[in-house]
């Protein structure tokens, strides 16, 4: 089969390699009717030093089941299924808590030989905790939205669930990728009606404000939080939801929230310690967040999309076949696009 | 009136001043029946740049009251109260959200013309809702105890409650001073079943253990860390309670919380940025705690010591005139003394 690899800074390929079949009885095979391309993707693709062998890549994907192992129960060949990011056995005493992240017996994707999700086919190891079964078929006009469960909604919703979004609590939504943007999505599902979203680039804020946002704030650093705090009285919000990664998101995060709030970070931190002060320490502010455990929310957040009570899809705005990867990184990298899908 | 003020690392004087009057209608003056030394006095002990005119210092006593003014209802001459170690007015929003340490119309003893708690007589600021009446008379033996709700028990509650613990979380408690200390005691309190306390005083963690903690773990940095992860299966604590300050202590924190656990933190710190890396991110570990609002907690930690259920006084291992106080300072500094109560 065909397959995308990364071999470096801006070196995304797609090769062929082995097919994927059953090697434990608890594996399935899925051939992909979607994947698509993460802002976490582009962390690697901005600064790996370049290997000999690439490495395989991408971890959202929904499919069809071709095959299952023996112990696989509740799936069968011709079952549409989406995968989160993260595979699981889901019934371990982490994958129980709904910390799948952690799961005793899970991994990562495209790691130590299992296949990544930019490709024609995965081998999925515990099946049976890691799919879920979705009640379409093969060309229902939600894929797109269901293939967002895998990952960038449910991370959206992690961060604003771990950082207590409410009807009764202000919130501020740090950065306009499809995170930031399904972290306004998560936020308005949860009942927040101030819901600040700051991002510079208006064709996705104004996208943000179509899924709740009720002010823009496309200043960054001081300039940025002067504003939020014009917009608050002074205080800041009750929750600041951290969707960027980078150091100066997070001191911004800090800066804007109100003294007794919740940051929440699902960003991967691209920076060593957390620049969280005395001050912070003074006005006893909580940081949470952390790889959200998509398994944990899919079964939560599919009915709404089932039902057409949101559409998560709005954040892809680029479709290309699996030749197109390599492009549609670049076109992510420098922000032509906002997030690729990629239909095999 | 004689009172404390400190000059600069291990210069602490106890000096005439002039004697507290009621200044504004919200004001109370209280007579001080004991105060104490904490353990965050000691970092100014240990390190304040000399200065010429001294600071006032202290913000843990009760007493009686002597004066009110016009406008404080609730309280009258004769009352014996105790003190939160943070004034407010516990009206503000963030009062009635219980964070009096943010109160808007709030402060520390001792600075900007406030007097601190190491003396005869205190100014009380927004006295009304700063001040807890006590049903015990001048002569109570539980004086010790109750002046514990100003401090050192409710910020050990504070650090137990932000980090959730409950029947059903295990706990680490990290530190064996007077602050750790109250935190196995409250940790205990709230149910929790296996506490670790973690310090390499025998005399503390004999107390520690008396007050609750199940496994004492003497070693620090990797080797404390290894016992603590032997204790528990490899997977460390739901709740780590940091009660030191040191980022040593706040490092070990991270190394000995279980994935999707929360650390909390009552120590001051004494580093800029917190050392919780990516690893502490894909486990979702949570990072709480702060300055406690004491004042928040008097009312439901009273009735135990009442009652005699628990005995946080246990913490006091010494009692100093006010003539003492500087060698109560150098007692606690030398770790001669655990915690130095004032009889001024």
């Amino acid at each position: 089969m065909r397959a995308t690899l990364i071999y470096g800074a801006g070196d995304v390929r797609v090769e062929t390699v082995p097919d994927p079949a059953i090697q434990q009885a608890t594996d399935a095979v899925v051939r992909v009717l979607r994947g698509c391309i993460c802002g976490s993707d582009l962390w690697p693709y901005a600064s790996m030093p370049a290997v000999d062998h690439g490495n395989r890549i991408g971890h959202e994907f929904l499919g069809v089941v071709e095959d299952v192992g023996a112990d696989v129960s509740g799936l069968r060949a011709g079952d549409l299924v989406v995968a989160p990011f993260v595979w699981a056995d889901n019934t371990c005493d982490f994958c129980l808590e709904g910390l799948q992240t952690s799961c005793r017996h899970g991994g990562l994707w495209g790691r130590n030989g299992i296949d990544g999700g930019q490709g024609e086919a995965v081998r999925v190891p515990q099946a049976q905790g890691t799919l879920v079964k979705l009640p379409v078929g093969e060309d229902s006009a939600l894929l797109p939205s269901l293939l967002t469960l895998s990952d960038v909604y449910p991370t959206g919703h992690h961060c604003a669930v771990t950082a207590g979004v409410s009807a009764r609590t202000t919130v501020t939504v740090i950065g306009d990728g499809a995170v930031g943007l399904c972290a306004v999505l998560s936020a308005k599902r949860l009942g927040a009606e101030r819901i600040i979203l700051m991002g510079r680039h208006k064709d996705r804020t104004d996208l943000g404000v179509e899924f709740g946002a009720t002010d823009v704030v496309a200043e960054r650093g001081d300039g940025g939080v002067e504003k939020v705090l014009e917009l608050t009285g002074g205080d800041g919000t009750h929750t600041v939801l951290e969707c960027v990664g980078l150091k100066e998101a997070v001191v911004t995060a800090f800066a804007v929230v109100r003294a007794g709030g919740v940051v929440s970070r699902v960003g991967a931190p691209q920076y060593p310690e957390v620049p969280m002060d005395f001050g912070d320490f003074l006005r006893n502010i909580t940081l949470t967040g952390g790889v959200a455990p998509a398994r944990a929310y899919i079964e939560e957040l599919l009915p709404d999309i089932l039902e057409g009570t949101v559409d998560p899809s709005r954040v892809f705005d680029r479709t290309v076949d699996l030749d197109g990867v390599p492009d549609g990184y670049r076109a992510m990298a420098a922000r032509e696009a906002l997030k690729v899908i990629v239909a095999p």
